[in-house]
């Protein structure tokens, strides 16, 4: 949690409420051709006309060079320090497709591959067979039975799938069983520590049985699984901070990772409307309304720039929406930058906006990442924005006499 | 201190002067009907005029969102890390009236409450009784003996007074007897550790005395404690810098901060003009000297927008007679932001700048929140000022081969 003793005893229960909009990959870079990013770009009239009333600054996720996935970069904007706090990939992955992972389950990442009749690894991958042929294959192995665990098995996409075991003495700290590379047979999951030898069995005995199901598969034919994880036990947010926290996001990820901070994850549909709905819909219930916009991140995944932009204007052009309801501090942050001209998550610091009646415009013209550096915020830690939220909802006492 | 292991080798003395200017309570926020804030509206050609040839930029005193006491401020500025220095409540409230509080005195925030027949409370605060009133009881458990310990008992004002308890083997761990709601009896001071058994039992005498002595008053008929706390030890400025530090203040509890870190107290008188003779009679004995300015922070507190205005530009015409003595570095810096819009201390960050021969300006125009958000210095915590000092007064040796 935040880095500051007795957190807790600074924060104050009060009505005003806190409405924070996490624009996924919010940052860009300038476009070569015009040497504008996708915010310089993009009409903005709103966001532009907020950042003018608001402390505005720019948010480092985790450290400056650092690039976050999605995890860390949710956890740092909700106070949690990212590298003390990690929630591993087999977790995610399972949050991702909207599996339940309970405190004590192992979650991991699997996928099909190929060997030959010797058992060595030929295709990684198992040539990256669609979900059809896929999806029946998950039936068949969420089938296996270990004695005295519960073994599912959820089909990802392609080639790939999660595995997941519950059970009693379970532990997340077993070796992958993919040697990254073909010309060798895939490894045994072996425990690293004592507590997880009954974990490393199971795994065994699931590999094991899973190789015998698939052995008329032509391409198919095994498995390979890593990333074990267990859910990581974090404070509450609701406990930490004295908020009744609720979370509306489309993406079952960030479903999850509301859901480990503690946040009360509310059932919406599948677009930014369903989500604006949802949030007038609970807004009188809650004090803290995190929402989730992810367009924008899923067009700089893509590498297309033009679509980032939209994907921005489409955004500015709901936040009447957000302004109607009239929270008292409204904060914009993104979890980390997308750029379109990189296609992938980037370490770039991230535009963010404070606004509420405590904020009257510091001379920032624009909601952009040139623009956010001169803000009075300055360049600060993700991790403080959730401070700034709270100060400006009067939710946090002086510190100190 | 500052979080810079083996800052004291780094450090060396000089014939170099470090003047460094408190102005209490110094950042502010716009007013609705200008956009303007304090600063901004002030009338400040020689804080301007300085800005223009310094390195500016803007402090944040504890973290972005926390919203100090002018313990933590002050200890920050000085360069120690007000996180993991507190000081508590029952010794600033003892400094705050000019009380010594000598290392293993334990210091307490009293204040004369109401009890019915049957001991339980009915005004937390006596009714609030003036200082007329309680000054003449607070002689009475001044009289109060506690055998083996030297107890005083000292006026605050109105129902209000400090309780200092000296001897041997006393400690802070001790729980308040405030309930903090009315219908319940006062608690009694339990030990929260087995070495503060001995500070317990005589505060349980000393109430039970108390109550006797109050008996037949109609409303200060008993009193609550809290706050208990012993001066924590704090590494010496003078040792750690290698400086001869001097403190000019007139309020109390500046001394009281200014003495716990080391610095010689100097007598003064009661306005900034006093504060400024005694400066100038003392200039040439030291080659640190911490100046404080309160009446900025006190109209700011009183919620008076135009006072505070006019405080700053009172500041702004001594300045000259700062410069005359023409010191290697002249900060001016601020504890923290007291909007004249919030009437309170509050989170937002404090203009600073740094003057020198090192410094001969980089654009910022004037002495204004926004306008030092675009200077060199950018938004630095306030523990770093002292490094900056330091180095400009060239006092920081070089770090590292």
């Amino acid at each position: 949690m935040i880095d500051l003793p007795g957190i807790q005893e600074l924060c104050q229960q009060t009505p005003s409420k806190i409405l924070f909009l996490v624009v996924d990959g919010l940052g860009g870079l300038p476009h070569s051709e015009t040497g504008k990013s996708e915010l310089e770009v993009a009409y903005l009239p709103n966001l532009d006309r907020l950042a003018q009333q608001s402390a505005c600054g720019l948010t480092t996720p985790v450290l400056p060079g650092i690039t976050p996935g999605s995890g860390p970069g949710h956890l740092a904007l909700f106070g949690y320090d990212p590298l003390k706090h990690q929630v591993g990939r087999g977790v995610l992955e399972a949050l991702g497709i909207g599996v339940e992972v309970r405190p004590g389950d192992v979650a991991a990442r699997g996928n099909f591959c190929t060997v030959d009749s010797e058992g060595v690894l030929v295709d990684r991958r198992a040539g990256r067979i669609s979900t059809t042929e896929s999806a029946p294959l998950c039936r068949r192995l969420d089938a296996l039975r270990v004695p005295g665990l519960g073994i599912h098995v959820h089909p990802v996409r392609d080639h790939r799938f999660v595995l997941t075991l519950r059970g009693e003495g379970l532990a997340e700290e077993v070796s992958e069983t993919d040697p990254q590379r073909v010309g060798v047979p895939p490894l045994e999951a072996q425990a690293l520590t004592p507590r997880a030898e009954r974990t490393a069995r199971a795994l065994r005995e699931f590999v094991a049985q899973a190789r015998e199901v698939l052995s008329r598969e032509e391409r198919a034919n095994m498995v390979l699984l890593r990333g074990f994880s267990q859910i990581p036990v974090l404070p509450s947010m609701g406990e930490v901070y004295r908020l009744n926290p609720a979370a509306i996001a489309a993406y079952p990820m960030y479903r999850g990772l509301a859901h480990l901070v503690g946040m009360q994850v509310l059932a919406t549909g599948a677009t930014f409307q369903d989500e604006l709905s949802t949030l007038r819909h609970h807004y009188q219930a809650h004090d803290f309304l995190f929402l989730h916009y992810k367009p924008a991140d899923a067009a700089g995944e893509d590498g297309d720039f033009p679509a980032k932009v939209q994907a921005l204007e489409e955004l500015d052009r709901f936040i009447p929406q957000l302004e109607e309801l009239a929270p008292d501090v409204l904060v914009v942050a993104g979890d980390h930058s997308t750029p379109g001209v990189m296609a992938s998550h980037s370490w770039h610091p991230v535009p963010l906006l404070v606004n509420s009646r405590w904020t009257r415009g510091e001379g920032v013209p624009r909601f952009t990442e040139r623009a956010c550096a001169s803000g009075s915020l300055g360049r600060i830690p993700a991790t403080n924005v959730m401070l700034l939220a709270l100060a400006q909802a009067g939710k946090l006492a002086k510190f100190g006499p």
